[in-house]
């Protein structure tokens, strides 16, 4: 990344926003051509043909490939979890990122068995942003940076980003960003998280409403919602998102946390989220309202709810498949099967 | 397998049915209680924490390991494409089998990817079934011979039989199928298959009902209705499930076809899928109402209808991951991460 990108404000970003690069259109088309060619019938592998023709649009390459497909998970902490909002106690985010450095946790197993890449990026967890029902989370410069660490998760070469987090509390951060961005209430947008009880799901829905009254004079700019609703691991994967799309990376979004943080982007700019795909649907409730927002249709849907770019990574093994497919396939006329009607 | 399999008659079938081993329910408690140990709140891996837990029960051991995966692809023909119910030419079903030797089908390209063995087993492909508008597909020696052949399918080894199929017209055969086990016409069970047109798919639902009335005395019977309105890959399918639960083997079933010949074994005994898991949810129209009424729930949903047991293939990356987390995950004890409430 340029050193530029250190020191945006968001007025910078603003302009990032209005001005993103297009998928490449001849690059999508020639899979689409190489799709009818192979032996199948057209359309028979669904989604995996699709995703032929996505990829090979946004890498802006024919064939597309996944030579470096690179998980990153951003950890940070929130101010707000003193409301008693999370049903494990704030050091389990630097727990859990020592456990990714030694290579204990899920997202771990999962690079192993899919041969992704693994980058942690943790964001100041000693300092926690501030309590949203009387603060604003971030100061704009503190948002700017966060989004700029969030854009180094681009290294040359990658072919596929793979987003997710760790960060205890972010369920009732991502509740709040939701209904700063979309409307409604703390109890459409809060969900049991890592597990709390019917207590600590109320208690969630009325801190998030408490921080929507608290601020309710300042939602009406995706970028002031973040700052104010936000926090650290969600900004930087905006920031991340942002960066795939200037580098022509793909992007697979992880669970409710990750696509909360995307859908700031999408509020600044509808197509600014073009370039990515849902690896799956949460169980945590509001995901899938939040998908249906976005005009996303997730790959997987397997009840998993654990963060940490575990769903993401998941659905990398369908991109993988589609890849590979693509590329590997014989056409009629090379294996000599008839594409004839009887 | 004994030598003994391949001469068995209906009656032996039916004993194996109402002998069937169970899954070992400690092995199965085994992988529950370490889920609740793994450094993830409890559940959070969703459908990936159950399958853990149906691969040992099923396995009979703990950790439940995945070294020697499996596709099988039947293939058949059928005397029913006189009728005009393919879109593609009956030859079609040798060429594909060239092309699976040769490498070249996405079935090949999904077992490079995700370190699957694949077998490819011919079923008499120059003898095609009966026509079944007029007469029973099989004789019940040469329906019992492709059972046999399916039981094949087992080798040393094996942790994980992908099941699918090959065979021009027998999304017509499978449609048959359903409606001989449970009910319902033509139209409520055909579909495009690879690729029919309006006027093919009435073609196809005609063809059904004329099987359906020309049978219509002798529907009583599973078996029966397997040897008169099925075909020798459905057979040798429903062959392979048996002997992998013989032999402790979990299967993942693929799409419609081979959810069908599955199908046959659950109308003799509600219990004979217990070790098998939808793959994915084909395209194929009537493959969501057949699942339902197996209580199955297919663990992908990405729109595709190839079968050669493409979608079993993909899913078995799902079961992957799912081992791999459960044996390579830290426990909180190991890890030193809290498990405590705030």
């Amino acid at each position: 990344m340029q050193p530029a990108h250190s020191a945006l404000p968001f007025d910078d970003i603003r302009a990032l926003l209005e001005a993103l690069p297009e998928k490449d259109g001849a690059k999508a088309d020639a899979a689409r051509a190489r799709n009818a060619q192979l032996t199948k019938p057209l359309g028979s592998l669904g989604r995996l043909e699709e995703l032929a023709e996505f990829l090979s649009g946004w890498q802006g390459r024919h064939p597309p490939r996944l030579d470096r497909p690179t998980v990153v998970v951003f950890a940070g902490n929130h101010g707000v979890v003193r409301h008693g909002v999370a049903a494990f106690p704030q050091e389990v985010t630097e727990q859990m990122v020592a456990n990714f450095r030694s290579g204990g946790a899920a997202i771990n197993q999962l690079c192993k068995t899919f041969g992704l890449g693994l980058k942690v990026f943790e964001l100041a967890l000693s300092v926690p942003t501030r309590d949203i029902t009387e603060h604003a989370a971030l100061e704009e410069a503190e948002c700017v940076a966060a989004m700029a660490f969030g854009m180094e998760a681009i290294a040359d070469g990658n072919d596929l980003l793979c987003l997710g987090e760790m960060g205890i509390g972010n369920t009732t951060i991502a509740a709040a960003l939701c209904a700063g961005l979309f409307g409604g209430r703390g109890a459409d947008w809060v969900g049991p998280g890592t597990g709390v009880d019917e207590a600590g799901l109320r208690r969630k829905a009325k801190v998030v409403d408490k921080a929507l009254a608290h601020h309710a004079a300042h939602l009406h700019d995706p970028l002031e919602v973040l700052r104010r609703l936000g926090g650290r691991e969600l900004a930087a994967i905006a920031g991340a998102i942002l960066a795939a799309r200037l580098h022509h990376v793909p992007v697979l979004l992880d669970g409710f946390v990750a696509t909360a943080a995307a859908a700031v982007l999408h509020k600044a700019n509808p197509a600014a989220l073009d370039h990515c795909i849902a690896g799956h649907c949460s169980a945590e409730p509001a995901h899938r309202n939040l998908l249906r927002r976005l005009g996303k249709e997730p790959l997987l849907d397997l009840g998993m709810r654990l963060g940490e770019a575990s769903g993401a990574a998941l659905a990398a093994a369908v991109l993988k498949a589609a890849v590979d497919i693509h590329a590997g396939m014989a056409t009629f006329a090379d294996a000599g099967v008839s594409n004839k009607s009887p």
